[in-house]
């Protein structure tokens, strides 16, 4: 309402932009589905175990694991209750805290985890890094980095 | 079972990764925010009327519209419905043709798809285009196409 906009993209600006939110979905779609097919997990199981495999510890409160995988407080808390009715993670209440249970990786996650990762980074690699030429690789990596600022910018100081 | 993998990628090239991939999807994510505020559609409601907006008679069989935007006819007919109770399209059933109902593009739909398009294309421009260099934009181009045949071959034939 009232927001102004500049002149629309050109037809070649919106075949790029279409192909390249269109091929990126494709690809996250084929990674998960592998990864569900390889190791039974599904790519938010494996960011919450990655984190805490990355963690000191192997442990993080829920408001610093809802950062580092970029999700709201309440969709993880969901998730971490089902990863724990499977044995993954144990949440650990702190009650002298505001900050939300530990969530903790349990021996079963850390082997979920590795069993995992061997499979996935090999996806990760035949379908993204060896696809793509060194310089494409460094590319997105620039690509990645000038979307992030800018998204950065869009959704404020947080 | 029994895949063999090659080398691991490189921790730069994982960081690539991961920073091309959570970039794209808090982008797509982004983008779906604002389409829906700004326009009271869904990123699937925008395709679905972008594709009978283009097509001849603004009139499509669901495989050939499943096909245009990359969904599985389940979804795609769950979907329809839910948009023919809102009035954006309606389907005529064909008896004489085991190709599915057709969808076509409502008088409510073409000017929801009007009204829609401006400020979505304005995002566009403003997240995507403009936040990449002329080279950075034709990269991006060149790393769609390199993976898109990249997921055909994985996919096989279609």
């Amino acid at each position: 309402m009232g927001r102004r906009h500049g002149p629309l993209p050109t037809t070649e600006e919106l075949r790029i932009w279409r192909d390249f939110i269109e091929t990126t979905e494709r690809l996250r779609s084929h990674l998960a589905s592998r990864l569900q097919s390889d190791s039974a997990l599904s790519p938010g199981d494996y960011a919450v175990l990655l984190a805490l495999h990355e963690a000191e510890g192997h442990r993080l409160r829920s408001s610093e694991l809802a950062a580092a995988i970029g999700w709201e407080r309440s969709r993880l808390s969901h998730h971490l209750g089902r990863m724990e009715r499977r044995g993954l993670i144990r949440r650990v209440e702190c009650a002298t805290d505001n900050r939300g249970a530990e969530a903790v990786l349990t021996d079963d996650g850390a082997q979920a985890f590795r069993r995992a990762t061997l499979p996935h980074l090999g996806a990760v690699r035949e379908m993204f890094v060896d696809t793509l030429t060194p310089e494409q690789l460094a590319a997105a990596g620039e690509i990645a980095q000038a979307l992030r600022v800018r998204l950065d910018a869009a959704s404020g100081p947080s």
